[in-house]
């Protein structure tokens, strides 16, 4: 017998026919003698449904009011999966956040867990109930409601796990794990069978939307146990999907490379010709940090008769703000020129094993000569290598990449 | 300065717009110097969509878990109404029922409210803010979101006036007032000034639907000043409702009776000649309380010959369910027929008054009878007196008794 924390996010119980197929799945796992604690999102379009009606009272909603408004899109959904499992013959007990108590500080929309009661959930549990616990939210020490902002289903589900102490937690989603890279571009795009945090952590920040990257980090410091599993597959005919594990538990053979990952919403800015003296980049952007515009990829190179050229990334939809920004500045920072392209994409390769491997560089580099395609931007991590490149080319590097690390190939 | 407790019901906060009403109203009372809590009930049509939503899922819906989602409900409007005040400069905080704490017994869907704790909201009233509460909802000992059932949210207002010892507790509806009756019927019925709690506890289950009954009860229990006002009147044009009063209140000069009400949602069904002998009347009742009939007037005449005939009424929609439960105890009972008519209303004249004076049914009915008007059955309570009449009468009985009982006439 293990004790599971399942989490289903918003299109899993999207529907009254959505949630009931969810309470089989739940179900089948309890009839296997599995104790389960399960976390579940706002059925999906509730949440925004709520941030817009709290917007049309007040154009900047009160952060602790929005609060308590966008808190009852979860708490409706765990109402009906209790009752959904009470229709199929399954004991079933809904907590709120506040009654678990999952205790947050008090920054209302985007408030951090500080911790859970376990207490309840436990004696429940004992009692052959299954939990079901509404995700994204908390309470705070006065008593207010939390959320934990976006995403914040899965951080609650790891909390949980956490706290538990829970054999494993299980996140559903619309896909049946990992790849190694979108198989809409790629067709023998593989699923892994595990893959690391870090892969993870980078994989995530890099476009491959499948956990939340908070929760990642969470589940990584508290060593909870995380697997990746598609909520739309048949029951009985599920797949194993992608558990997220830590270095030391690999096997050898791990392959050097796990993913290719990609972001298309991306735009860069060049500041051309600036003198090359200390406080420089911090002068550029500034400025942009003020505008609460998310910088990406930094780039400054060696500079030459004294004055450097610095590059920047931003989302493309903040690509115009942080040109006007620039051409503020410009004058100011005593630089040549500013020059900018937002028909660009970001292209990654990820994986642990490139630490211990040389040549991973060269050969991503080769392979996208090969094909014509010109790196405007180089920039590396520990165990990953981003270039950036003009934006029609991205579904070709991505394939010839995945071909070129035999990703397509189950490793040995 | 005063402590007045408000309360708005779903249509008054049925939008974002009517919500920022509300919020002017409550800011206007603030503004003359009073302290002032708001309590609130679902925007209209949200507490039905979410138990359309729970039978979805579970056809006869959890009451526990049903609670969990219609407060919801509440929960909503009290961080859109914080909002809308926050919006026009007004100090505000919201409350759910179990935030208050609001204490009930476990009663789901149906809870009684056992105590509040004042200390949160006091607080709040001396910090200058408005204090926004969940109606409808509480908490039990065990921390479950419990509901007070349909139009329980006039009575949290009542009960948070009485623990408050507030100056008074308003109720705000689509009307201005208490009325001699239905003025769509009788174009020249009145507002009263005053009503007392008995007459307003006859009138409510008389089909005067303004206040919740419970509510009524409660405030009469506690001694809370209740006033029923209008929200839909113009800042600063506001007239001042009518004030439920206490008896020994009431000038000398009241008038005998307050108003005419009726109800047309009746039925009713006679069990003719059954035996006249003790315990008949509940071989025949008993059978229709089991299947939860609700039962209002109970007739039964001196018998003769050894038999009797028995009669009462239930609400329309429950007319053949009734028919069909006394079609089989008829047998059993020895009755010789059962009969029924599901085109009958009852109308009734209340005021404390009556008690004081003789001849108040005998005009009744004298009225009823200068205008062919057969009576059908006829039931009395210390300060009110009900006759079943043809429903196709309704309108005409109403008018001729308002203006027999001169309630067109402003009292001397």
């Amino acid at each position: 017998m293990a004790l599971i924390v399942q989490k289903y996010g918003g299109t899993s119980v999207g529907s009254p026919e959505r949630i009931k197929n969810v309470a089989k799945r739940v179900s089948s796992w309890q009839a296997k003698g599995h104790q389960v604690v399960v976390v579940v999102s706002a059925m999906s379009g509730e949440t925004n449904r709520l941030i817009a009606l709290a917007k049309e009272v007040q154009a900047h909603p009160d952060s602790r009011e929005l609060d308590v408004i966008a808190s009852t899109g979860e708490q409706v959904t765990i109402g009906l999966l209790s009752m959904a499992l009470m229709e199929i013959g399954v004991k079933a007990r809904s907590y709120t956040g506040g009654q678990v108590r999952i205790l947050t500080d008090s920054a209302f929309t985007k408030a951090r867990i500080v911790g859970i009661d376990e207490g309840n959930i436990k004696h429940d549990l004992d009692n052959g109930s299954v939990v079901v616990v509404a995700g994204f939210q908390g309470v705070d020490a006065a008593g207010n409601i939390t959320t934990l902002g976006r995403g914040g289903s899965d951080t609650s589900a790891v909390a949980i796990a956490a706290a538990l102490k829970a054999d494993e937690c299980q996140i559903y989603t619309d896909v049946d794990g990992v790849y190694t890279t979108d198989p809409r571009i790629v067709p023998e795009a593989r699923r892994l069978e595990t893959v690391t945090f870090e892969e993870m952590l980078e994989m995530a920040s890099l476009g491959s939307k499948v956990l939340q990257i908070r929760s990642v980090e969470f589940a990584g410091k508290y060593k909870v146990k995380l697997r990746v599993l598609s909520s739309l597959e048949e029951l009985g005919q599920e797949g194993p999907g992608t558990l997220i594990t830590f270095e030391e538990d690999i096997k050898m053979e791990q392959p050097i490379i796990s993913g290719i990952a990609f972001n298309r919403d991306e735009a860069k800015l060049t500041v051309l010709g600036v003198p090359d003296r200390p406080g420089i980049a911090y002068q550029i952007l500034g400025p942009v940090a003020e505008s609460n515009i998310d910088v990406d990829m930094i780039i400054q190179n060696v500079g030459h008769d004294g004055s450097t050229d610095f590059s920047f990334t931003v989302p493309r939809g903040e690509y115009a703000k942080a040109t006007a920004i620039l051409a503020q500045v410009k004058g100011h920072i005593g630089a040549r020129e500013i020059t900018g392209d937002n028909k660009i994409a970001k292209v990654s390769v990820v994986g642990v094993g490139m630490r211990s491997h040389v040549g991973i560089a060269s050969k991503m580099f080769r392979t996208l000569a090969e094909e014509g395609i010109n790196i405007q931007m180089i920039s590396t991590s520990e165990i990953k290598i981003s270039v950036v490149i003009d934006e029609k080319y991205l579904e070709l590097a991505v394939r010839v990449l995945h071909k070129a690390f035999e990703l397509d190939q189950v490793p040995a």
